[in-house]
């Protein structure tokens, strides 16, 4: 008792005896009607995933940011913004985020990095670059794009591409990453090209969908999302920290690919373009699990973080 | 430059060359089409807010709960969840959560409090409840609705009722409060009647809308959200602290009705059945701030935090 969702959860067998009625008499909010129990519990389709439902992400594509607090890994989305993660690569190589700092937490918005007194200037790197808040034209049926089933409130159509959450134009014409929890994008000023990403935030709240193919988004955190969603809430506007005593100083940020094998984090990244995923999904939409007597029969693209673990052995390529 | 989503928002009068090419090539997810640049922004339509459009909650639904870190003040919803509202009242009444703690801090899901390890017996409280999940039959229609115009993903209409965020059925026969960040709910254990408020959560991430309608929720946190989502996280199972000297304290939860009027905080918050409260939705909406070369055209329910203010002068009840 009083252990809510927790003992819930643990707990497996238990039989709630007004189930039946009470879903029945529930309201189905939108076809395709929840297939309630049916089918295995999200837990249970991950068990089961073998080797070939995993990747490992490219090497080129993650960033390590090590913060007092740990150890923060991105992965990077080249397929959506190639020239912005080129440059973000060439900012790393240089060592631009070496020294600088966590300087913005905005509760429920965002936590954000970079050279906020705009003492440096890129050796290597572009100051600034066109904007890639979307994927346009012949690119985008090039891009794999597993869609949801369920309507979503922003685009026409939502999903998954390249392990990261999109959405996608009626038309097939349009194609960008969405602004769930854990996304990574461009800091910029007004100017739309002002961005490069010498400055870039996390999403640390609900999602802020309004900023979907406004700013440029580049990847997603897949490790230390807890340490840039407990941070110190900023106290000056837009959570900016009052004072440069408060910031959150970046010990360094580097490339796995410029790191020794041995000294990479072995993480691998559920595939989204699987029957496993199509599996997990489906135990997401509808929670079978005996604490819910009403399975949602929907999802939220924003709803089914993407799952990331550490290998065990190394999955093939 | 570098300076985001800051710089861009303060500054007011910045013309974006390209905003009107952009837009018209931009995706229109789905009707109605975005309203673009017409109307006020957000910020606007609350500083011509006046005092009828702001409520002060009653005495009688406010949770002062004081931790070490701060106050975090807690709107009770009534017309939701009476029964549990009342019990929660006994619970503050007989002193039940003073020393107790936090106990459990979920990354992207929720922060608990209440009596971890079972000590205690509640005096005058209910120890198990009726679910509360939905309001149904003929206390939906007496229930105040301002529906959203876009399309929820997961129920058949969302908006607001009472200034919690809530959703329908097709049919009028449930109402329910939804899961949105800084939502407060109710832990229970497997059996749908075990929750009882002596164990209480907030939504500290992304919308677990899952939860809905399986579990009773019963209020909104005001003020403090930021103190609850950036407590550690725990590292055991489900979030909880693995040790008991990890916790939260609680020093003590009291009902605003029972402090003298000068000790109460006299927070207002925004009406959400106003000509204000439409503009401010359209507002959101359709970000008209320079900065969004493509607006939205739709919200979430989950992504209009209803806005709280200290009152300056004593609005008309």
């Amino acid at each position: 008792m009083r252990r809510p969702m927790v003992a819930a959860r643990l707990a497996a067998a238990l039989v709630c005896l007004s189930v039946t009625a009470y879903a029945a008499d529930a309201a189905k909010p939108t076809a395709p009607k929840p297939t309630a129990k049916a089918g295995p519990v999200a837990a249970d389709v991950l068990a089961a995933a073998g080797p070939m439902d995993w990747r490992s992400p490219n090497p080129e594509n993650l960033l390590y940011m090590d913060l007092a607090q740990g150890r923060v890994i991105i992965e990077l989305a080249p397929a959506f913004a190639p020239a912005h993660v080129d440059n973000i690569r060439k900012l790393v190589r240089e060592g631009w985020f070496d020294g600088l700092a966590v300087d913005r937490v905005q509760d429920n918005y965002v936590t954000q990095w970079g050279d906020a007194d705009n003492t440096r200037t890129p050796k290597t790197a572009q100051t600034k670059l066109a904007p890639e808040f979307v994927v346009r034209g012949d690119a985008v049926a090039k891009l794999p794009f597993t869609p949801l089933p369920d309507r979503d409130t922003y685009a026409p159509e939502a999903g998954y591409s390249n392990g990261f959450p999109a959405a996608r134009d009626a038309k097939g014409r349009e194609a960008w990453l969405v602004h769930c929890y854990g996304m990574v994008g461009v800091g910029r000023d007004m100017a739309l090209d002002s961005g490069s990403g010498a400055e870039l935030y996390a999403v640390i709240g609900q999602a802020p969908r309004h900023l979907d193919r406004n700013i440029t988004v580049v990847g997603r955190v897949l490790r230390g999302m807890d340490i840039l969603s407990s941070l110190p809430r900023g106290t000056a506007a837009l959570g900016f920290y009052d004072k440069p005593e408060q910031r959150i100083p970046i010990a360094k940020v580097r490339l796995a690919a410029d790191l020794p094998p041995d000294q990479r984090d072995n993480l691998v990244v559920l595939r989204t373009d699987t029957p496993t995923w199509a599996a997990y999904v489906e135990a997401r939409r509808n929670r079978r699990e005996d604490f819910f007597p009403v399975p949602a029969g929907h999802v939220d693209v924003c709803n089914i973080p993407i799952p990331v673990r550490t290998a065990e052995a190394k999955p093939i390529q």
